[in-house]
């Protein structure tokens, strides 16, 4: 039996044996346990299922000061950001308590028998329904926001889902607290046994994604850890949806004109982003398109003078740290890229890196994600080079613009550029942060995420859900928002749109 | 160059030659072309699309003497059919015309900046946006709907997709003909060269799903021609979604009640069912489970009298009609399963079949399905069997209940393994005839479908769209339906769903 040890990033030590990696027998009985949990949720209603996430975020903010000096201790992520990131976690529980509540996401649809222009309908009705137990991968940078209580869970538990979570172990002892919060928390609403479970040890987590019961694989982590899972479901005689929320470069854009008229503002601006939570977010702006010149010397030398003055800070882990020093390396070996400013030294914890290199020398290596406060401003010389540099990006979760007032876009090609490969465009502000709102889209082509799906905001809930339609059903063998009399829900009737009523 | 031969089912003469296989440096222009036109369409607004729609419906009922006598020469489907495959298929093009107009299927959404419960909220706003060039694979068994102006290539186009078609070796000259007719079409209403394409063969096929240009492929076909895509897919640089409509054997249940009831209804529709288009429907129900005893007897002698008279008819071509052959002797081969009936025989062509086996009798093999006019009755002794037997099926896209008055559903474990295992669930009816409107769902797990997603109906729009969300946005970068001033789409505003005013 190895020991799941819950380590202190800042020092080293072991502060805690938090159990033992889980064994094939227990991952079995664990993912048994949520097939039976998914069908017992499947009776109940969605005001229980919107009780039940309340009842989840209560119980959280019960437990706050313990959570957070937990997490701290395993993460190095400082009170304020891990008290911050348990107020987003508690509310998006209850943000999908509301989404269950509205009811829209079920697409409730009805089509009554009639004739029609290809011959007689029967009578249909579409709703999407929950699709089984869901694995989640606890993501290393996010011990609260997305791990076992984070996105991924609260909108599969949304969807009706119950949750296996694969703790990260980066923070087991979080992970292990929060698992066990959570289900004292379903408890006491009757959730039945296996609705939150969770496995310690790599080999749980590939048991996990084969095992039969699982309908779906949520995982928020590096590119090549994405890429062995998927061949793990490859494996499986039936296939699963993977969503992947892996690399992503974030590209930024700062135009000649918003650098005449902005650069001190840009400059500070983009320092703190790629630099916050040590530059460990997914949505980090790693890629700046800055003009050459004197207004583009400006934006350098705003950020340069932020970043110098940027302290020391502890990463997640020992080997993130090493990651990120071999990261730098290599993309400080390419031909004409310099050191434009560095943050400052002190031991534990790495600096942050500034790095600046002309777009003719820009290599493939400074286009890939390096996880950690580091960017790369690249220098254009014409508006008319910006989109051949876009366009030799991968896609990205955020593309940022910094334009001049009265310039809403960039120039076609370089805009278009930019839209084809993000899922979300920030104009003049920075990628970091992302709010948990209905219009959220937390998302992008291949490797920022391999899927048509987000895992932030209310959309997030569809990865759990698949369509079911029922052919001339009698009224007592539909679901309750499928009935003729329902009125609680948006449905649409014969092709029309009916809102919500009392 | 190898040539592409139309060849006639009935005699295996060969028809015609349509042309050469397409060759790589001829797939690769098209790929090129297709995704210069998706930036083009990009630029159009919904009404130019709906109107490029509406206008290959037109264009091809224009057609539809010469579309309906290429089609039969080529599928030995018959004009009655084939009549009928065409009006459905200009009615789908209309269909998702409405669609594109409504514009529900964009889901755009605003959130307003402001305060939340977890800090201040830029202001977002979301919008599916086309994927960009998407492969449609068309099908043997429907030369019209499936292939090259089906359902893929009519949800492709309204997303705003320009779709390229790899046409069926079964079908070549009707597909040649119809993408000549949409491509005049689309040239009538200024759409751009690329629009529209189609490839001849295989290797061209195989080329197409890893051209870097293409976003999305659509297949209908066999499980092992599905495998055989993916696996290329995943050799792809950057993966994409697949989305394959694979076997299906459609199980339908018969209760004793209902047997007792309707015996003569329900083997007559049964027979009728599965012999429908020489049971070449992905729908056909290929397993039913009838009681046994005298009430199930009766069924299984409705169903054998009406299979007796059906005459021998045509399959789609010659491999298709020994790979029947083939499957009717493998399921004979199983123990204790007994050919209760066969149609009429004649040259050339197959007779319908009728298996029946006892439960404790039934193999793996009859499980899958057998593409063409066969079924297996399998004789159940206590309700209480049933569960388990069902849960040992794949899925599928359909499952069919026939119940008694005042009955309204299956024991709660048996209902549960249908529900869990299949997209349609059909009450009282017959799973062939897949209505095109809003309420449809034809997709399920594996090996039906590998998505969460349809093939028919107006969310099969869904697969070839992909989030996008602006954020600070100035209004002139926004697309028109997400500009506040915009009332003529349904969107949902500050959370709160607005339907379209004029």
């Amino acid at each position: 039996m190895t020991n799941v040890n819950s380590v202190d990033p800042r020092t080293g030590e072991i502060l805690a044996v938090v159990g033992s990696e889980t064994t094939d027998e227990q991952v079995d009985a664990i993912c048994d346990r949520a097939a039976a949990a998914y069908r017992t949720i499947r009776e109940r209603d969605r005001s229980w299922r919107s009780g039940l996430l309340r009842a989840m975020a209560e119980a959280l903010e019960g437990r706050r000061d313990k959570v957070v000096e937990t997490a701290d201790a395993e993460s190095a992520l400082g009170a304020v950001r891990l008290n911050a990131e348990l107020t987003r976690t508690c509310y998006q529980l209850r943000f999908f308590a509301d989404v269950v509540d509205e009811g829209s996401f079920l697409e409730a649809t009805i089509d009554h028998a009639g004739p029609t222009g290809m011959g007689p309908r029967p009578d249909l009705r579409r709703m999407l329904v929950a699709t089984g137990p869901v694995v989640v991968f606890g993501a290393s940078n996010f011990p609260l926001a997305f791990s076992v209580p984070g996105g991924d869970s609260a909108s599969a538990l949304a969807a009706g889902c119950p949750v296996v979570v694969k703790a990260h172990e980066s923070h087991p002892a979080t992970s292990q607290l929060c698992a066990d919060i959570l289900r004292d928390a379903a408890e006491s609403v009757g959730a039945p046994d296996g609705t939150i479970g969770i496995v310690h040890g790599r080999a749980a987590g590939g048991r996990l994604v084969r095992h039969p019961a699982i309908t779906a694989v949520a995982f928020t982590g590096s590119q090549r850890g994405g890429e062995a899972l998927m061949e793990l479901i490859d494996q499986r005689p039936s296939p699963i949806p993977f969503y992947g929320e892996l690399g992503s470069v974030n590209p930024m854009v700062v135009t000649e004109a918003a650098a005449a008229e902005r650069a001190a503002d840009i400059g500070k601006g983009f320092a703190d982003s790629f630099t916050l939570g040590v530059g460990q977010f997914c949505t980090k702006p790693g890629l700046a398109f800055v003009p050459a010149g004197r207004a583009g010397d400006a934006v350098v030398e705003a950020t340069a003078a932020a970043i110098r003055e940027k302290p020391a800070a502890v990463m997640l882990n020992a080997g993130i740290a090493a990651a990120f020093g071999r990261g730098v390396e290599e993309m400080t070996a390419g031909a004409g890229i310099v050191r434009v400013a560095s943050g400052r030294s002190a031991q534990p914890g790495v600096a942050a890196q500034l790095l600046e290199v002309d777009e003719a020398d820009l290599t493939d290596r400074m286009l890939e994600e390096t996880f950690g406060p580091v960017a790369v401003v690249v220098r254009y010389h014409d508006p008319a080079s910006l989109a051949p540099a876009l366009n030799r990006l991968p896609s990205s979760l955020t593309a940022t613009l910094q334009t001049g007032s009265g310039e809403p876009t960039l120039e076609p090609a370089a805009q278009r550029a930019l839209e084809e490969r993000a899922g979300r465009i920030v104009y003049n502000g920075f990628p970091t942060g992302v709010a948990v709102s209905w219009a959220q889209h937390h998302g992008g082509g291949w490797p920022a995420t391999n899927s048509l799906h987000t895992s932030v905001g209310a959309t997030a809930i569809r990865r759990f859900l698949r369509p079911l339609t029922w052919q001339d059903a009698p009224e007592s063998a539909l679901p309750v928002e499928l009935r003729d009399a329902t009125t609680g829900v948006p449905r649409r009737v014969d092709g029309v749109l009916v809102p919500a009523s009392e």
